[in-house]
């Protein structure tokens, strides 16, 4: 039997050896796009920082690969900065972001030394400046701003609605409330400003608006606070390939975003600040594919063919709340031509458990296996335990080897924690 | 200070004894719908089951309050029936659900002498016999139909498609692919027939419709094959209050239901079958709230106020995933004025992550509490730990006293399975 190999392993056989369903993360990849970033970004532009998104997918393991190749990391909780903890990721590397920091997940950042705390709001200076007091530590901080530009309809709204729950609007009586605010702290460091302006780009436009829009921000500061900008932080949302999309290298993205910047650091007459990207997808999402064990077929004559697999929705949500869409593959009968179309269903008790409404198949059976492509970003981080399904086994790939990351939850620990 | 009561408690000492976020879940409401299922149903009209669908809330403790209660229950998965095992649950009370039983389930489901497995696909009925016979038992079985009845429309489409993952097409052809399946099954006892038309429904008439349906069928059944239905399982979805709804109560379903069996019984000449119902949502949906912190406070002028709490679509994925409704109080100041209208965002760090989009509030300031009605279905079971956010605290409340039933996820149970 021939059998689709992801990544030099043999799916098939992964998924007798480990059950199903199955997520499988290419290590290769991942440092196969670290590479990227060094050659696009990192070694190719002087003063640069590259920090991964790991709420895309973060584990032991995962935090341990970005660190070993020189790479900071994002985190957005308590429970991210405690896992970059235990995984002996360098603190200094580490930058905590979000809309909502708790008070003890301030604290477990700042007594833990980490690098960056992105501020969110303009209450959040005092908060944080007193941690950072109670700690007799100095915090390195930036402000996150929503810079108002809407990355669906590529529309420039700068002058329009600012309506986010991240993020300092871009309205002078705020920025105003801010900057007294980061001057009358002690214990802050502030070194620039931080924006996200989507996921899943596939334009590099919005960066661009972005970058003439925050220096305009950056000069207004410094005219008015006196503060120089010693970094600038552009996020992330660099697109990846899910179905038809045919996503430019990460350099698309890169070169034009570096000349506006210089452009826009000569034109205000500034020294060029350290810049940050936060790519989070895009490190990890077509290292992933999960493997699914078919189940009932269920032809409903002159309708649709229902195709049911092994998980579904608790395994990879996005479909259900997003109405993404992926691609996959029968993976024992790749090479079969392609004479059905299908709906790929989850098991789930739930109408709205539907993985792909249209796919391409041979003619499949109980027991033929299905691949669905793409799935390392935000299918593990969102698995629930609805309808008490187990998470999978998580299996990651390196040189065509195999190695257990995450070990399949078992019935027993779905009653942790109860009395 | 004066705080919102829930069943006797007082919220805001809850959050203070147990951290936020908080789920509480009052038992006296979960008795209090027993006691009206068994006065308006199953006392009220003979040779009547209840069955509780437990993929909406299921916990050691709530299975031992539906069984101390007398009712039956679902389970759609090995999980789940692995939970009501250890509960101590009567297995003859359990049922089987799903569109894609795999076979180490119906194993499970089989040797622990399940009482009844409902199967949703002509090709299911071989595999269950098997296994049946592997066990040397005769397993009971009702067969899901899929009546082609549209909930949200109220649209009589009989002759039109019927397009769902679950349950058996009511197709001629596929009807009798079924009858000759189920008649060369030798450890199965065929039962009767199940269908389920939607959730959360606020009308009768779609119940009734499916009666008229399911009577045909029957009877086809009957005169064809010689089956006489011994039981008829109608399904769920009887609607709870989220925010503007004015639910009936269970009457409102049954009684016009049962007038529609007894009469369609009498017209084609059959005994009246067990009816069986299946409230999930019902049940439990009122008998729970969410009790949250406020944080950040973001004031976007002329804009939006961004209200954000400590948990969000980790806990209640259901705003993100349906656009679902809910409303909310501020505990701790719910005899104030409601002054101002806010938006109540979730912590994760993801744009869809809003609870209430406009919720008409007293002036609020980080530190107050906000409960949120309604969260008893649905929310704790489809929890996730996206952003590495822990499962928050299950406290369930009886005559006014609150008792751990879940205690709080911890930071390195996060990292478990980890290798």
């Amino acid at each position: 039997m021939d059998n689709f190999k992801f990544h030099g392993v043999d799916t098939v056989k992964m998924a007798k050896k480990y059950g199903t369903p199955l997520y499988l993360v290419s290590e290769d990849e991942i440092r196969s796009r670290c590479e990227e970033i060094k050659s696009s970004f990192l070694n190719k532009y002087e003063n640069t920082m590259a920090v991964y998104a790991s709420k895309a997918f973060l584990t032991v393991d995962m935090a341990k690969i970005i660190n070993s190749e020189g790479l900071g990391m994002d985190s957005v909780s308590g429970g991210e900065i405690f896992t970059a903890l235990k995984s002996g990721f360098p603190m200094e590397n580490l930058i905590f972001h979000g809309n909502n920091k708790l008070e003890e997940e301030i604290e477990l950042a700042i007594e833990n030394n980490i690098g960056r705390i992105v501020i969110d709001d303009v209450n959040e200076v005092k908060i944080i400046d007193e941690i950072a007091a109670n700690n007799k530590t100095i915090q390195k901080v930036l402000v996150r701003v929503s810079p108002g530009i809407e990355s669906d309809t590529h529309k420039y709204i700068q002058t329009a609605q600012v309506d986010s729950k991240f993020g300092v609007p871009l309205k002078d009586e705020v920025i105003d409330e801010l900057m007294e605010n980061l001057k009358g702290s002690k214990n802050l460091e502030f070194l620039g400003f931080h924006f996200h302006i989507g996921s899943q780009l596939l334009k590099n436009d919005t960066h661009l608006k972005a970058i003439d829009i925050i220096f305009k921000l950056m000069d207004d500061v410094k005219t008015k606070y006196g503060y120089e900008m010693k970094e600038l932080n552009v996020g992330g949302g660099f697109g990846i390939k899910y179905t038809d999309e045919e996503p430019e290298p990460l350099s698309y993205f890169i070169d034009p975003m570096m000349k506006a910047i210089e452009e826009n650091a000569k034109k205000y007459g500034m020294e060029r600040p350290k810049i940050i990207i936060e790519p989070g997808r895009w490190m990890i999402g077509e290292a992933g594919m999960t493997v699914y064990k078919i189940g009932t077929v269920k032809e409903i004559p002159g309708v649709r063919t229902y195709v049911s697999v092994d998980g579904g929705m608790t395994d990879n949500i996005r479909p259900s709340l997003y109405q993404a869409k992926y691609d996959a593959l029968v993976l024992n009968k790749y090479k079969e031509d392609k004479t059905e179309l299908v709906t790929i269903a989850g098991k789930c008790c739930e109408s709205g458990d539907i993985l792909i409404w249209d796919l391409e198949v041979p003619k499949v059976e109980r027991g033929d296996y299905l691949g669905v492509f793409s799935t390392g970003a935000y299918n593990y981080s969102m698995f629930s335990n609805y309808n008490k399904i187990t998470r999978p086994a998580l299996v990651m790939i390196k040189d065509g080897k195999d190695k257990v990351s995450i070990r399949r939850q078992t019935y027993k620990e779905l009653l942790k924690g109860q009395i």
